[in-house]
């Protein structure tokens, strides 16, 4: 391949602040290893966070985009075949606890046979194409962590190939699951593979993009054999999971006529024009079991993605939107039934009380599969906080059983992500994928909640900062009203300054309370009246001598 | 007072961005007006909104912060007091429809008698010292739209009075419906001054941290007189509203031993703090009925402190934070017994699974008092990203009937907020009360969704800016990328770019659609045959010449 400017600079490396890269052993899967985030504590303690970054932050590794990640998946074991299908889905039906299983269940911290469970069951997928071995296996199912994926990829115009890489690593930097390249403008080829060569985690795309370019553009011209031919040529170059938009058959156009925003997806809108320019049905639909073929050959995850959803308050739930999940379901079943591994794409904007319906609809007509959403913006008016209208929509659609968010920057509806609002989509993204787990009370979850606040209420600032999903911001804001490093061990911040610090206050009092025996309802009415002259006396202690700031 | 050098310099001020301000009759109340942004569309219409920014965005009026804003309400009727109260519950109660309920009902675009009655029964206050006439009044109660508070004040390492005036006109001018004045620093008194008598929004303060100061900072130095006095002095100058931790009461104390991260608000550990250093009931306890005396007086309403909300994940929904809150009932209803309006204040820190059952408990506890939070933060996780990882649990709690949100800025845990955080806070928290008014299908909520898409499905790209909480950011991030004046009206951005224009390709079906009777799916199946053809010959139609970007 030609090698662009970016493989001569170069993209973000060195580990995260106050962490450190470290490689567990997979159980009974001795060549294995699983990598960690590892923060390190002031206290001598530390914890292993979830760590979604690649080599890249490993402070040992040399990193080389023009030689690209080392083909680690390729010295696995490759099973044969089940009934056609070489799929993680075929073979755990078959009772094969695959490398990849292995890795996922020490990655979530839960059994093997759980992964090999849920995927068999085809409530969880483990999008791995085998011609992307660089790839660090991960699962997206409601029994597992909740995931999230990040959106790059140029348009006509912006943005170039080197951008695009950078943004790649710096999403996965930040926690990004999965990374779809959703690319319209030109180099598509090119640039997914500069992006998969080099990307530790799943890759996922929405072939009927470059289909359309190679027509230049007319999507009356699109045909099947030309979407065919890209399909396998992203296959062949290890894209890991696609977005077919199958389900916006020719009856249901006529269903978003009276909509106030009519079709928001893009290829959701490509296909509907097709179809009433053709006046046929879509030919992804009508070709669905093909596509079945040349997905199980590789392992290629479907997205069904969905081409009707509301782009607007006023059309949440409506016929066109529920039609459409409707078929989803029905090719769902199809899919599985080639041992294709499926995920169902989900909406868009939902104001917060019809949310729920969302998710129990999905579950009920796609037999579980892994749900997969754009948010959903829980409001129109905001744009350019669009991150946090749908954060409040993905958390809660998360909390419902969503698998994976498909993050949402400052930037929608208004332009392209620049490299900022993309860390911006990631971390809020993390956030309400966080909050969701601790809503599910998914294990371990809540231990980094705890690190953290332990750490706060201990004045512990850098491990406050450390523990923290963006530790650099949150370093820098403290900076900006007590740069000086003795603040970062003092016992109060500029919010409330040495005299109204509450945690303060409330760490002497605690100290107090236990030095004396007073940490129970009983012992402070017995004991309370002769220590608290005693306290009085100690007052002064109540506030410590004044840190230099 | 002294003229601070905020005085002589200015605030900010002029119109929001495509909109004017209008003022509209009080019906039945001949001299009284409302305030409304009116947003003028390029199409013709316009939309009016609920305006919180006071005189300030109104381009025809001169400000002058020496002198304040006119006393308006001086010239309102005022009523006589009912059993020694000069409350609007009291009247309320009473069957008195006042100037101010009539005012907030045409405000709400709701029936005079409805804000009565919520009044009456306690379930809605309208805070409105006496003493601040220059307030527009408005109401906080599940009944009406959710309301967002801005805290701002300064600490003794930050800011001064003129920037405090600044945050004020701007946190109003971006949508805060109340103002808490949260000083702990110096010029406590003279701060607050500048505050009220520019303030078109109630204001709301904690008396404890002003009374502190006086006793230079040692709790246990603190007299039930000196905190009187300072009540009554801040009464006086027309603080609408007071935070009163009077439900931390000594036995509740050693409860909080265990906790992760103790007691985490300012004037609960303090109180604390008192109580064991006296090994006494708190004096706000103990003299609370006189309080009422006092408060009933000037109209101040009491917004009952939750001294002992958790400051973590780990100590949500625990036996401390309901003990209190059992408290905050008990006083509830003797506020209510002297004719005091009360609402309640909230978390804090609580996991998404945990929120409900603090607005049922709330409600059953304190009669359906008014629930006003902070928040609460979904993870402790993302300091510098606390406003949206509180967004998430404000829309929460907000669609389960809190009536009044209090912001959190970016700078949360980290230090004072300034400008830009305040504004980022106001409009992140706008976001969340505006969902949840959407999920309760508030009447006119969705009005503002349905004309923003309208407007963007249609690329009027200035109504969408327009339109949007934030039109300046909202056109700023779009020139990001198209800066020229012909892509305002570009049917496309350049998130997709001229050809994959989702909403442009789905203009165009439609319109085709439309044109040939094709907006049913019978018409579909009976006509479709034939048009197909021409559609396909119009194919050159579905993109439009590329406008000049």
């Amino acid at each position: 391949m030609t090698v662009p400017s970016a493989a001569r600079t170069s993209v973000t490396t060195g580990a995260i602040a106050g962490s450190s890269k470290v490689y567990v052993p997979v159980p009974e899967a001795p060549d294995l290893e699983v990598p960690l985030r590892r923060v390190n504590l002031t206290n001598g303690e530390h914890l292993d966070l979830y760590d979604t970054s690649g080599p890249y932050t490993d402070d040992t590794v040399t990193v080389d985009v023009v030689a690209g990640l080392p083909r680690t998946r390729d010295g696995w074991t490759r099973h044969e075949p089940v009934d056609g299908a070489s799929t993680q889905l075929a073979w755990a039906r078959a009772g094969i606890i695959t490398d990849e299983m292995r890795f996922v269940a020490a990655r979530e911290g839960v059994a093997p046979e759980l992964v090999r469970d849920e995927v068999a069951r085809g409530r969880a997928v483990i999008p791995a194409n085998r011609n992307h071995p660089e790839s660090e296996p991960m699962i997206i199912g409601k029994a597992f962590a909740v995931k999230v994926n990040a959106n790059i990829g140029n348009s006509a115009v912006t943005s170039s190939i080197e951008e695009e890489v950078e943004k790649m690593v710096w999403a996965a930097r930040w926690g990004a699951d999965t990374l779809m390249d959703l690319s319209t403008g030109k180099d598509i080829h090119e640039t997914r593979e500069w992006i998969m060569r080099n990307s530790p985690i799943p890759v996922g795309t929405v072939p009927i993009y470059q289909a359309l370019e190679k027509v230049k553009g007319d999507p009356a011209a699109l045909t099947w054999e030309v979407y065919r031919d890209t399909v396998i040529e992203q296959c062949e170059q290890g894209v890991d999971y696609m977005t077919v938009h199958a389900g916006v058959l020719l009856r249901y156009v006529p269903l978003t006529a009276k909509r106030v925003t009519g079709i928001v997806s893009r290829g959701g809108s490509i296909m509907a024009a097709w179809c009433l320019a053709h006046h046929q049905e879509s030919f992804l639909y009508t070709h669905f079991a093909e596509l079945c073929e040349i997905f199980r050959r590789y392992d290629v995850t479907f997205s069904l993605g969905d081409g009707l959803r509301p782009g607007s308050i006023a059309d949440a739930n409506d016929e066109a939107q529920f039609a459409e999940l409707r078929t989803l379901g029905e090719l769902t079943r199809i899919a599985k039934s080639h041992g294709v591994q499926v995920m169902i794409e989900g909406p868009g904007h939902v104001p917060m009380h019809k949310i729920v319906e969302n998710v129990r609809l999905e579950e009920e007509l796609c037999e579980e599969a892994p749900f997969y959403t754009l948010g959903p913006l829980a409001t129109d008016i905001a744009p350019a906080y669009d991150h946090i209208t749908s954060a409040i929509g993905a958390a809660m659609i998360a909390q419902a059983g969503t698998a994976m968010l498909c993050y949402v920057t400052p930037k929608e509806h208004l332009g392209l992500p620049n490299r900022d609002d993309v860390k911006t989509g990631v971390i809020t993204y993390k956030i309400a994928a966080h909050a969701a787990d601790l809503a599910k009370e998914h294990p371990r979850a809540q231990e980094r909640d705890d690190a953290l606040s332990r750490a706060r209420f201990e004045f512990r600032w850098h491990d406050q900062f450390a523990l923290s999903l963006d530790p650099d911001t949150a370093r820098e804001f403290h900076d900006e009203t007590l740069p000086a490093e003795p603040a970062k061990t003092a016992h109060f911040c500029s919010m409330c300054g040495p005299k109204f610090c509450s945690m303060r206050i409330s760490a002497d009092v605690r100290e107090y309370a236990e030095k004396n025996g007073l940490t129970t309802v009983d012992a402070l009415e017995a004991g309370m009246a002769e220590k608290s002259e005693e306290f009085a006396d100690a007052g002064g202690r109540v506030y410590l001598p004044v840190a230099p700031a």
